[in-house]
C-alpha cells in the first residue's frame, strides 16, 4: 500500500510475510492492532516472544514442548514398545485427539523431498534409530501423510528398520468416514477396495 | 486445539482473536512464529508495539499519522477549499492512489449505524464542522461507502452543511470500469442509467 505512515507500512510488511496472508489481510490485521487497547497489544507481542523463547524440541521424540522432555515421553502410562512416526507436531495433536493411541511418537520435522533439497539427514531419522538401540520398541507405525513424499519417506524408514527385526506398519488407506463414495477419487477408492475386510 | 504446550496455546489464542483468522489459520501463524529466527521474532513484536505507540489521529483531519498534523494537511500545495469526507483511513489511501484529488480529507472513523449503537456523536462530525468555521472551505465531497449506513451518514452530514452555504457532492454511482454489464446488479445498473452523460 504505502500510506505515508512508516510504522504502519512496516507492520503491514511483517504481517504480509506470514503464510496465506495477502496484501488485504495484512492491512486488516495491522488496523486490528492499531485498534487494540494498550494492554492487549503488550499481550500479543509477549505471546509471540514468549512462545518463541520457551518452545523447543523434546530431547526424546522431537515434538514441541516447553520442557526438556515432553509430557507424552515422560508419561509412565504410555506404551513404550510402540512408536508412531509423524511429519509434524500438528500430526501428534491430531492423533492425540482420537484417544486411540497410547504409545510414543517421533516427529520427523518434514519429509524427504529432493525437489526442495531435503534429504534423510535433514530429518530426525538418526534420532529415531538411536531410540531403538535398547530393544524396548517392537513396533513402528509410519503415519506420514499419504502424499508422494510421505510415502517415499515411510518406505525409506521402513527399509532401515526391517533389518532390526522391528515390525513396521502404515496407516490404513480408504474412504474417509462420513464421505460420499460418489466423490471419492479413484486412487482412494481402489485402495479402499484393496484393503477391504470381512464383516 | 490444546497441545499441552501453554505458550503455544496462548499464541494460537492471540492470533484467533484477529479478524478473519480461524482455528486452522491461527495454528498456522503460530507455527510460522516458532519457525522464525530470533531477530525476525523481535522484528515482528517490535513492529506491533511500535505501530501501536506511534500512530494516532491527525489533529486536523483525523486520518492516521505519526505526526501531530498529517503530511496531507501540512502540504501547502493541496487545495484547502475542498474536503473529501471518508469513513476510514484506508479510504484516504485508496483515493490518494488515483492521483485525481488534490484537496484535503476528513476521516469520520465509522458511519452512523443505530443497529450497532453508533450515533453521529461517535463520529468526527463535530471536528468537521469546526474546520469549516474560517470559511476557506467551499466544497465537501461525501465519499462514504455506497451502503445503507454510508448513504444515511452522507445525507445526515449534507443536511448539516447546506445551511452553511457549502456545496456538498457525492461520488458518482455506476458500473465499475472493466466490469461486465451482464453481471452488474440491478441497483448499480439503474443508477448508471440515471447518471448517464452525453458523449
Amino acid at each position: 500500500m504505502a500510506n505515508g505512515i512508516p510504522a504502519l507500512d512496516r507492520l503491514v510488511d511483517e504481517f504480509r510475510k506470514m503464510p496465506s496472508i495477502g496484501n488485504k489481510s495484512a492491512e486488516r490485521l495491522a488496523f486490528y492492532v492499531l485498534g487494540l487497547e494498550d494492554k492487549d497489544v503488550k499481550g500479543l507481542a509477549d505471546a509471540i516472544i514468549n512462545a518463541h523463547e520457551r518452545i523447543h524440541q523434546c530431547s526424546v521424540c522431537r515434538n514441541l514442548t516447553e520442557d526438556e522432555v515432553c509430557p507424552i515421553c515422560k508419561n509412565d502410562k504410555r506404551d513404550r514398545s510402540i512408536i508412531c512416526v509423524v511429519e509434524d507436531p500438528r500430526d501428534v495433536a491430531a492423533i492425540e485427539r482420537t484417544h486411540e493411541f497410547n504409545g510414543l511418537y517421533h516427529v520427523l520435522h518434514g519429509v524427504i523431498s529432493p525437489i526442495n533439497g531435503i534429504g534423510p539427514e535433514e530429518l530426525t531419522i538418526k534420532e529415531l534409530l538411536a531410540r531403538l538401540s535398547d530393544n524396548t520398541v517392537n513396533e513402528i507405525i509410519m503415519a506420514t501423510n499419504p502424499t508422494v513424499e510421505g510415502e517415499a519417506t515411510a518406505m525409506y524408514i521402513s527399509r532401515l528398520l526391517k533389518p532390526l527385526g522391528i515390525s513396521v506398519s502404515r496407516l490404513a488407506y480408504g474412504i474417509p468416514v462420513g464421505a460420499d463414495l460418489e466423490y471419492a477419487d479413484e486412487v482412494t477408492l481402489s485402495r479402499a477396495l484393496e484393503g477391504r475386510r470381512e464383516i
